[in-house]
């Protein structure tokens, strides 16, 4: 893999200086370039680097002084963080698995295989399974019954797809992500003590012993296009109708979508971000890493949410969410504030009612 | 898969009206509904969409006025979602694992299969592994050395069972779930400071760097009957002894149970869970998303925890908990509306320093 | 498996009393064990199961009477959990996985394969990968592409390791683990939401709908020597150069460690612990379990995190902490003592402003 300055510059968008018929075979931070890497110090800071690599070409900021920084030839992008996009789909060494239907693979006589597709070994394709055209199906990946897959996805090892799934195109799955497991969902004979602590918001009353039925999940998971799943993530089957995730939804590692929630277009899910039954979440969303939020609830569109944010009622559109309970960020660092400064309150008050009410203050 | 009104009413002890001769194929949303599926609005707010389908039968809230909404037949279930519990497995139409061992699935000559066991492709049953009669080993699994599992079981693909794991009947995983691996148990040659936090409550002393000795986990994990368990979620072995899940547990995606940890029967454990070494949990408790317990304490039967409560220290029995640390949820709901007009009150007391002490109030 | 009392205690460095050459063939809780196990009574109140099982000897607390508790033969360590290191792996009677590379595994001609090493059934390991001497890859494991592991390595079943990846000695995987999935990187053509709000610090400003384009991760992962890992615990590749973990890291089940994060040596990352991007944590860290650590901060050596701790800002070396947002253990104690006892606190200012301003104080 080896493209010249000009051709990277070309494909990104980009501006090209100096030598730009230097070949460039990968990328690297300054400090640790060899002669043949494209140096990436898209800020002043992270040039420093430079005189201890080898590098001599580099992407750099805009007004950047190439040849001040001892380099051959740069490029200088307007953006240079969505410039890496472009730049690391091309420099991309991937998996390197192997093209074709793998021998060891168990393929359905009746799954329907589109062109170009490629099925890893030991992968299963279960009956009524359709792939599309150019799709990767990576190794030990299970396909259910009936499951549909678009044009151009990319399964890594162990993805796990149930029966009955609908993925548009160019879904990637990174290892052990699972699509259509069972809802969660289960019912006790008589009411249970968690509905009644819906109603009364707080008490239980007499506890009683009961055992759960199954809800089975008749529905399973619709998936729209350029959807990405991380490694060992799960989206659950709805109940009735199928759970669904709109077009560029990303979801990353270890994060749980619950049954017949539904997610907006172009929503960023972060790692271990849990979704709770039958919510729903906007388009555009972001939810921070090991966000929570509960079932039957609704986010708005553009909704963010901090690290860690538990969302435990409505977030109407474009607020900016942080905390447990979930605040406007502006309330959360002002509380939080007051927090730290509680003991200190304390004292005060108690100054205060000894001066005031000749009391001891000794709550 | 086809069935008539009358015989669903009759399998749910529910009441049909109308004519009970319809045949039902499926279960469907009242606005999605075609002509052979039975619409589900056990709510009135639900029935506002069957105009918008096709259905001809649907399943009421009691005392609705089937005729009016224009239905030919109808069930009235008591508890109607208690009654989903029963419709919903007569309608699922389940994975499609063929029967029988697939001849790609590696089975030791020394496993035990009961009758009526079907073992998927790809799957791996080691030496000394006995499966109950009727259970479905799905796609790709793996039961370890002498691991037991009981009649009626149903592993979706890629479930992992550890040696000498237990198991009773009628069990339940999703994909990816994993039952035995090793405890995360480690020490260190010195008193650590972990050790040293623990017993101060704070106060780590000197810092000592030391590496960590594994501890094996020489005891495997106990498994009742009747228990689910969720996509890629965890139960690790025990020291000692058996890490014990009890009857009737259900366990959602993505939780983890350390080792030594006891659960008892009918215990929900909801998504993203986790329950730290040796700590108890009693009967029928529910663990709401996200809810993390520390490790060496106690929970008490019936207790419920609303989503993310991190509960660092033992709860009595019957409490409805919430929080960071866990509060109970009266005091959590005071608490947490104190902490939103915090602000308020430092402005009231400044005020009132001023007034009182003419101080500055400026602290 | 037999060991005599006298070579038990002469491998753990202990000290032997009574008739050390009783045979014991396990270990078990006091009240448990049988004739030929060794009773685990390392502190007093664990001895009182004794007589309730059959050990004829027991591991007991420095100083015990071990004759009046009826034993024949005792063990006495001086610090006694670190015993169970060694005690445990001496009793460990491991996941029974047979020698040699199974038939049914699929492993590269290109592969390098040490001495003695097993691979077993259905595993994969693709091209150019490299496994050191001894080393154990599980049932349905992944080796992929270029990858490396060290000498004495021990991967449980369906353990994933993606693409050039390097992995020092003696690694432990618990099943379904993941190495080497795409980091979490996604950019927007102009700027996001997300970057508006880092700068402005809560104001995102004119929403705008826009989607992701992926950065691929070009690096891969390194990881140093004795590093252990849970079930279903997930580390992603480094976006241009490795994400690295150093020596002695014990990660749990469910962690999470994002793109470019950097680990120290002999640091402990407990279950559902959540590492986001370009962070970089110490050596002899603790983080507790289900701790998050947001993106591109500093955690210094000797940080311990209780339970559940949100870090979203850099930590000195060697403090606690505690929280969320994550204060300093002592400070964490004092606020939330305050936060229970606010209710209070707002009827004494009420009552305050009411005698010092005439005031109402209902606010």
């Amino acid at each position: 893999m080896s493209f010249t300055v000009k051709d990277i510059a070309a494909s990104l968008g980009a501006e090209a200086f100096g030598d730009v018929s230097i070949s460039i075979t990968g990328v690297a931070e300054p400090a640790m370039a060899g002669a043949s890497d494209l140096a990436l110090a898209m800020k002043p800071a992270f040039a420093k680097g430079l005189p201890e690599g080898q590098a001599q070409a580099a992407m750099l900021w805009a007004g950047a002084d190439w040849q001040a920084l001892g380099l051959k030839a740069a490029i200088v992008a307007p953006r240079p963080r969505f410039a890496m996009a472009g730049l690391s789909a091309m420099m991309d060494a991937g998996q390197g698995y192997a093209a074709g239907v793998h021998p060891s693979a168990i393929v359905d006589a009746s799954a329907k295989l589109g062109a170009d597709v490629t099925v890893g070994p030991l992968a299963v394709i279960a009956a009524g399974a359709v792939i599309g055209d150019g799709s990767v199906i990576g190794p030990q990946c299970f396909i259910g019954m009936d499951a549909t897959l678009g044009q151009g996805c990319f399964l890594r090892e162990g993805v796990k797809i149930g029966a009955r799934v609908t993925i548009g195109d160019r879904f990637i799955a990174q290892p052990g992500a699972t699509v259509g497991g069972d809802g969660f969902s289960f019912v006790t004979p008589e009411e249970s003590n968690v509905e009644k602590v819906r109603d009364s918001l707080g008490e239980a009353g007499e506890a009683k012993a009961q055992s759960y039925a199954r809800i089975h999940s008749l529905g399973s998971v619709s998936v729209g296009n350029d959807v990405e799943m991380g490694a060992n993530a799960c989206i659950d089957c709805g109940t009735v109708r199928d759970t669904r995730i709109g077009n560029g939804v990303k979801i990353d590692n270890l994060a749980q979508i619950g049954h017949n929630v539904e997610v907006g277009n172009d929503t960023l899910i972060c790692a271990q971000v849990g979704i709770a039954g039958s919510t729903r979440i906007g388009h555009n969303v972001v939810l921070g890493g090991q966000t929570g939020v509960s079932d039957n609830i609704f986010i708005g569109d553009h909704v963010i949410t901090g690290g860690a944010t538990k969302v435990l009622a409505n977030v109407p559109a474009g607020r900016v969410m942080l905390g447990y309970p979930a605040m406007k960020m502006e309330s959360h660092v002002e509380a939080y504030k007051g927090l730290r400064r509680l003991p200190r309150l304390f004292r005060d008050v108690a100054a205060l009612k000894k001066a005031v009410l000749n009391a001891d203050g000794n709550d």
